[in-house]
């Protein structure tokens, strides 16, 4: 037998094509010679603001206990989480982040035989974390730039056994109303475990948004997926869980690694919980922003995908590409979304006013010169 | 088709019983009702030295950068690790603690249908991470509760695709010896992946003891996995990596999670591995705590298994769960080892000089009167 380390992977994993997270600050600075001081980056949807007060503190209290072992059960942040979202806490699931919970899904209930249903320009985790275990990815044709729900449940078959959704998207922005979302859990099949990605839904909430927690008591194939990432301002730290039945849960946390979330993320994950000036300041900024951004772009011709998130995506009616590139030479980091299939587009995250006005001065330098 | 979610996961995960991690010590504060600053833990092989301060420091600077995600590829903490350990960047895999990364072993090389061999008494993970994914654990009887390296070659066949071994081995403390390590290598077959678990090396570096790293050069189906949980102090954080050829890096890089490793994480194992007082004074520490409960249960009458490792295995000579429960009432947590088969054993690990003064004084008082 031969002793090559890649044809002796699993095929999934053979296949694999790792996911390509927005380009770091510190990594162009280094590339291009340039003070990563003067760098603006709005590649990766984190949250403008700056870290909340109290995670800080919360952060500062923990590392007391650094060289324990994180709690594995984290039967603080669970017990908040449950009391806040109205389920016990046996129906949560701490991540590493929400793309833990996405792979401890795909890991559970797919391998090879076995399909996951997702949209075209839908998050990459999801084709990743199913090619990785093997399983088929079936990619739905979107509709307007958002999930055609209905050619999504046309897509389920036998041997499906896992849709993903998102609400809002990313990287679109799009989303899908309350009734959208009812009818569609009333016709997937009991078999298939609906994720709903609400990653960005703090952002998105109000009259014209459901909340996926409305709907899990009706539906024991649902399992919500959120983060403290964006809103809750702690990318850094790796946060996520999700929200699912007893049963799911019970499953995912028998696969979950024993230690997957640390002990300052748990700190600052309940600290941040109960930051509500925080989480309204942050929206605050993001509606200014997604306004400032809007504004920018009509003034430069250009049309834009309306977003619920922290991001938008704008088409500059040509490749993207080089100005992507144009960009990061005036120091602008922002979102190429080519593998999306939206190869006229950028992905650009919603900033400071400053961060939003300097990338709007470059682009409009770049569209002029390239 | 039901929609019972364990009937519909994947049969390696249906069958898969969790890690029972060490008892944490506000767990057993709310069940017994004990001020938690009175409870002794021995039980997770934790440094009890506290904090490095240059790793204080550090997350002390990085906590500014929480709402940014982590570098996902690493590359201060790669670059540094490749410098320290004579290998090149490209040859590392980070991971959410060394548990992580022989996660990610199982997941891009094993599958139904494949085996893996470990030894009895060894890591709960190795056949935990097995099961998940589906494959066979081949369970070699131990020698003299160390690896029986003959008997584990013996064991491998054509689906053999991984070989877990630890040096020393937890939770037995055991260890072979460079020539041992030699010959297995020299013998295994060059499809079979051996990972080498080295998570407690730096309290066993010296003369009897192999360092994995001198045979990475030699052997492309070599994994070194390390931690710096145990002798850097950084367990609540969760990093470890692994050292191997570059071709298995680039696999389980595929596989990895993009942010499967927090920022604060990896600036504070930077700061760990340039802190050499405090890897000496952990190690001082280990020494002298391991003579003094060796001493003590030699007036106990107690045999024990020689260790290497930061913590020990003691016989009581019958079977050991009600003495680990009259422990817990002490407000002593230990690690009973019964599901490692050994039912009349408990592991300590070493702690501060008056830690192991009160686990002593309380084991004799139990010995007495449970």
């Amino acid at each position: 037998m031969n002793s090559d380390f890649l044809a002796l992977a699993q095929p999934g994993v053979q296949k694999l094509s790792p996911y390509v997270p927005g380009k770091p600050v510190d990594e162009l600075a280094r590339e291009l010679d340039l003070d990563p001081a003067t760098i603006v980056k709005l590649a990766s949807n984190e949250n403008p603001l700056g870290p909340s007060p109290k995670a800080l503190a919360a952060i500062r209290e923990a590392v007391a206990e650094l060289t324990r072992y994180p709690d594995g059960n984290g039967f603080a942040l669970k017990s908040l989480l449950a009391a806040r979202c109205g389920v016990r806490a046996n129906q949560v699931t701490l991540g590493n982040g929400s793309n833990d919970i996405l792979e401890l899904v795909a890991r559970a209930y797919l391998a090879p035989g076995l399909n996951a249903v997702f949209s075209e320009h839908a998050f990459a985790v999801y084709p990743i974390a199913t090619q990785a275990v093997g399983a088929e990815g079936r990619v739905v044709p979107a509709k307007d730039w958002g999930h055609d729900l209905d050619a999504m449940l046309a897509a389920i078959d036998a041997n499906t056994r896992v849709v993903f959704i998102a609400n809002p998207n990313n990287p679109t922005g799009t989303w899908f109303g309350p009734a959208a979302l009812a009818d569609f859990l009333a016709c997937v099949p009991g078999h298939v475990l609906v994720v709903l990605d609400e990653a960005y839904i703090e952002y998105a909430e109000g009259g014209e948004m459901p909340d996926g927690l409305d709907y899990l008591a009706g539906h024991p194939n649902l399992l919500v997926s959120r983060t403290f990432s964006k809103a809750y301002g702690l990318a850094a730290l790796r946060v996520g869980y999700g929200l699912s039945s007893a049963a799911i849960a019970d499953v995912l946390n028998r696969v979950r690694q024993p230690f997957n979330v640390n002990s300052l993320a748990l700190a600052a994950a309940c600290a941040a919980l109960e930051d509500a000036d925080y989480l309204a300041q942050s929206r605050q900024l993001n509606d200014a922003g997604m306004a400032q951004l809007e504004e920018g772009f009509r003034q430069l011709g250009l049309s834009w995908i309306p977003s619920k998130g922290n991001f938008i995506a704008v088409d500059l009616g040509r490749e993207s590409a080089p100005l992507f590139q144009a960009l990061l030479r005036e120091g602008v980091i922002v979102r190429p979304v080519a593998s999306y299939g939206m190869p006229t587009y950028l992905r650009i995250s919603i900033g400071l006013p400053a961060e939003n006005a300097r990338f709007l001065e470059a682009l409009s330098k770049v569209l002029a010169s390239v």
